[in-house]
């Protein structure tokens, strides 16, 4: 398969251009019987959508969620299900002056040798943040398929910015107040300074990473499918996909290497009938395979490449060095924007295996009032 | 596809029990042409191989590799090349006592309840870490494979275990010293604090973890296939499904999430008539796609489940608590032994998308003298 | 993969249903390069498009193409292509009359029970021979690719008609005479009395099948991928995939089931330089694999399932027998529609191969005066 | 993917070499909990072996199944299913004179070609029909599987051989006289009559084909994945992948072509509380679906492509005309030795649809007694 398709039962298509006639995607394999209207896939769309806050890019996309198939009455028919949106509030004069002087941090210079020049260089095309609205359509579906079959909730949120470490939240208090700010930080008070640290950094020309922590309880016990597609496996391949992440760590993650095994094993209890384990160092992913236990994700995102500042390049036609500036409109962190993106992608591989391992029938039960 | 496939065009199926008569793998899809013997394989095997000095453990196993088709007159033919190691020297009666009673940090709950009791247990199974042979064995061929159509070179080296932290390596001295010490740490100093420190776990009957290092140099621009089979994602894909990784990062990773993206973009310039940036915190890799500088990445390893402390369990029967002590020989930590199974991975991901991108040609041209 | 996808490097997904918003479809793995525009798609959609003469249905659908991602000044881009085709004039109402007594031939009895009622009915939704525009919109990009870069061309056309058999014609006369006429035979005297037949077939409220011959020469020598990716299986899946069709031949095919070897087997000769055979009993396939000579498919339609006679039918709903006359306007022969189907599933499996074998590369050099 | 894997959830991937060290498969994807050993693999087996009769060659292959892994305790664990042959009585040395003169209806000159003469030519090496036991020790597993899990049967006859056509016979004739008689035709007066043809054509040094019949019972109604995993799609390609056939339909086929819709559509009626057609024009599938009715498939296979008399071809090396006698042991017809392998190829992809469309659970359930 290219590169452009995700999943093996849930399996995403994405097409589209930063730049072109619209973004959209193709979700094959979603059961049939689940309500579904454009309405869910908008409610994701608005929490990632630019132009919200002073902290985020001033670009005004809608970002409007068309579905084009695969919904009949009100309900999914199991075929495959298109929805786009469509582009509008572009501006590509600068991309044409900068297209032969790779911009710093951007798919520029790779692109442009792969695909010989043919590439959709506007607004970086393919590689555009953009596209990430595509997976949040089909993640809105997926999401909303794991509450309906298996109340099964994930929810992502900024855990870091800057160096700025937001205080442990609960699953809670993650649902409950995430996206109550502009960080999207369930802490208040971190979220805050989170902001402010973002400001300033715009103010200077440059931007600023973070870290996105994301947790889905009420999973079944066995999901992933060992060796090559456990539960880790197939989520880091799915969130590797969003620009900028360049880390991806489970439970106690890279801070695991350093305990003991003593301190990292996670006993077994029964508690309240129910096998659970006393510490949940393994982010519920044991042998590749759901514990039962919360899934717990950790996504490092770079700083945003596009700056103010001036940088060096190289002219890829006479190739002599030269210096940058890269114009338009950016964010200067994308985190913010980013945990319905994670959000999306996570529920997408807890689908794709659910269904992989019979935990969700071919036919959702139409439930009674809905 | 099921889970024990890996990749697209270079397509690695796995199969074998760590107690069963043999573990082995199934390659589909080398070019025509790549000179090859079963001591290709055993070179790489040879330094995974347990029971080689005092901090691994003291199974004796041989794994020897034999191949069974693919290869005809010393050279790859284009058909699957299937490889195999004969199991020897396993005592599985410690497994039947321990089967209901599952081991914490190990597969055995989620996999029981996955499995509904069918699944062979001895020895972890299918979830052995003695699996990773079968990745080395493919993985070895991989590596030939880059080396002599492309002159790749990949190097896999111990960076830090227990929290002592490797001084920074070149890939020349990676390359060079690796393999000469059992710690597989190419910093001599550090690798001796690490074998004192591994010593000192086993005598505690506890276990340390670790993180590997690994370059890659030589790579063409472009490798890739955004945006689902970028380089990131198929490349942590394949390394988190080696039992005990809890975490990927590529380049600055974690660390590049605290960087402004001034200090974090790598900039270009020309050197020696080649593009090049001046730092490389991508990792190698821009917009998912090769940027022709070094591929860097780090891998964190929880430390080994098997300790010979006491620790609590349930009976998955009666659904009583208890307590256990898991027997038989373990590794106090399973990093040293590591660095030939990332070096495979990451030569298996690298090569499939090189083959993808048109890069390695169906048909080798036999070199002279080879 | 889920049902709706097709190819393993040029792949296809479909979307979309007969009375539903559009129909459409994503080309992705398109090699860079190659100059694209709606006109090249809208050519073979003419030629399949009903409402043309009084043989076919005299509903009147534009079938106008829109491309909406891909394609960039003029030429490919790599990036994956998205086409659709926005419905118009649909009468929906007759299907809601008839969904609990599933049309004999239709796939209405099946369908209802694995989508559980939820699937979209309406002028046979998924299952429309509608559905064939969104393969003939992917398979012109794949016939114009394989024209531009390799000079292998690919024509279909009508060979048999309820039982009236076409003279034998040559590739030249198929390639020149097929769409002159409105049967789309070659044979203008057998086209004459296939058109009477089907008007015959119209008045008695009946319909009638038939037999396509597909021809593709400038084949390389070696395509195919045995054992399970042979050119006959892959050919075989992708055409069966048309509605109505219940056979597929290559070569001699089952008239060769009763040939002695002798006289089936194709002899190996040079001719202007150039190893061929005396004969094409294989049908340019031997062992899985392109011969170099013509490929020939022979491909049966069956009667269309729409008639205007009473048939027996069941309520599904009350499990009682009962008659049904099928409304609409349709089809008395689907035959003389399919030829550019025909064309476009064998150029897309044939481009799929090239650019597997290394035929095709990743950028298209583009030529000059394009 | 690469050519040598089958399936979707049930996944066969085929290894080695006519005269290769051994033959080989895995089956990945088999529910946990299936009551499986050699024997079951060897009863298929032994019906496909050669040196049975008079009418096959006498080459004495033992074909001895020996499963390698994915069983434990009796049962299946879920695990990838390794089985293999070891090769035995071969006689390479007519090979080595003949490899660059390709045999007439031979994959040679493809192969040759496609491979650059690293293919191993031996026996026709990957092409040979020997390969066809890997797809029986497969197949076997698949078979038990459908009927332990869902009662299916499925069963394979000579219905043609060399123009001689065995009278219609009922599934329960086929089922019971098919392996009566060395000619596999469950009609008594025909198989005298096609196995003295066959001795015919063997003492003319020529050969003679034939077609396979084969009917499935027991189906569930909606197995298929339509648009283009549909069941003549996916029945097809595997169907396609055993060397010789040539030619596959389904019901009436080719002859449905010259029926009038009146007469080839299957009518609705009630029998027993249960939902049939009248007729089974269809095969069985309709829309790409199963309808509950009996599979019905027909598979055109050519006459052998070995026969003693005297053929021209071509030196690959110098190019010139020649004339060869293909040397070795050959089956003058290989039709009667199929009926394993297509019960084989059909019941595994029955099977991948069955688990694809939740008809068969990821555990069986143990039967007692079992």
């Amino acid at each position: 398969m290219m590169g452009n398709i995700l999943g093996e039962r849930l399996v995403l298509m994405s097409f589209g251009e930063s730049h072109g006639k619209c973004i959209g995607m193709v979700l094959d394999g979603c059961p049939a019987g689940l309500p579904l209207s454009e309405s869910d896939l908008q409610t994701q769309l608005n929490r990632r959508k630019p132009g919200q806050s002073i902290i985020t890019t001033q670009r005004k996309e809608e970002d409007r969620a068309e579905i084009l198939s695969g919904v009949f009455n009100g309900f999914t028919t199991s075929a495959p299900i298109c929805a786009l949106i469509w582009n509008k509030d572009q501006d590509s004069r600068p991309y044409d002056a900068m297209k032969n002087t790779p911009r710093p941090g951007h798919a520029d210079f790779p692109a442009s040798m792969k695909y010989g020049g043919f590439e959709d260089y506007r607004g970086s095309g393919r590689f555009s943040g953009r596209l990430t609205a595509t997976m949040v359509m089909a993640g809105a579906i997926a999401q909303k398929l794991l509450f309906y079959s298996l109340s099964v909730e994930v929810v992502a949120y900024t855990s870091e910015i800057g160096g700025i470490v937001s205080k442990p939240v609960t699953f809670k208090q993650a649902k409950t107040n995430t996206y109550l700010n502009e960080v999207r930080c369930p802490d208040v008070d971190s979220a805050e300074r989170m902001k402010s640290l973002i400001l300033q950094a715009r103010k200077q020309g440059d931007s600023v990473g973070g870290i996105i922590e994301c947790i889905a309880t009420g999973l079944p016990v066995g999901l992933g499918e060992p060796i090559f597609s456990s539960m880790e496996s197939d989520l880091s391949k799915a969130l590797f996909s969003i620009p900028a992440v360049k880390g991806v760590e489970f439970g106690s993650g890279f801070g695991g290497s350093r305990l003991k095994g003593s301190e990292n094993n996670d006993e077994y209890i029964v508690s309240n009938g129910k096998i659970v384990t006393t510490t949940n160092n393994s982010g519920g992913i044991i042998g590749g395979l759901t514990s039962g236990m919360p899934l717990v994700i950790r996504i490092g995102f770079k700083p945003a490449s596009s700056i103010a500042k001036k940088q060096r390049s190289v002219n890829l036609l006479t190739r002599s060095e030269c210096e940058i500036t890269v114009p338009g409109r950016h964010d200067p962190c994308v985190v913010p924007r980013a945990p319905p993106v994670v959000e999306s992608l996570v529920s997408l591989i807890i689908s794709d295996h659910a269904i992989r391992g019979g935990f969700i029938p071919p036919i959702l039960k139409a439930r009674k009032n809905d």
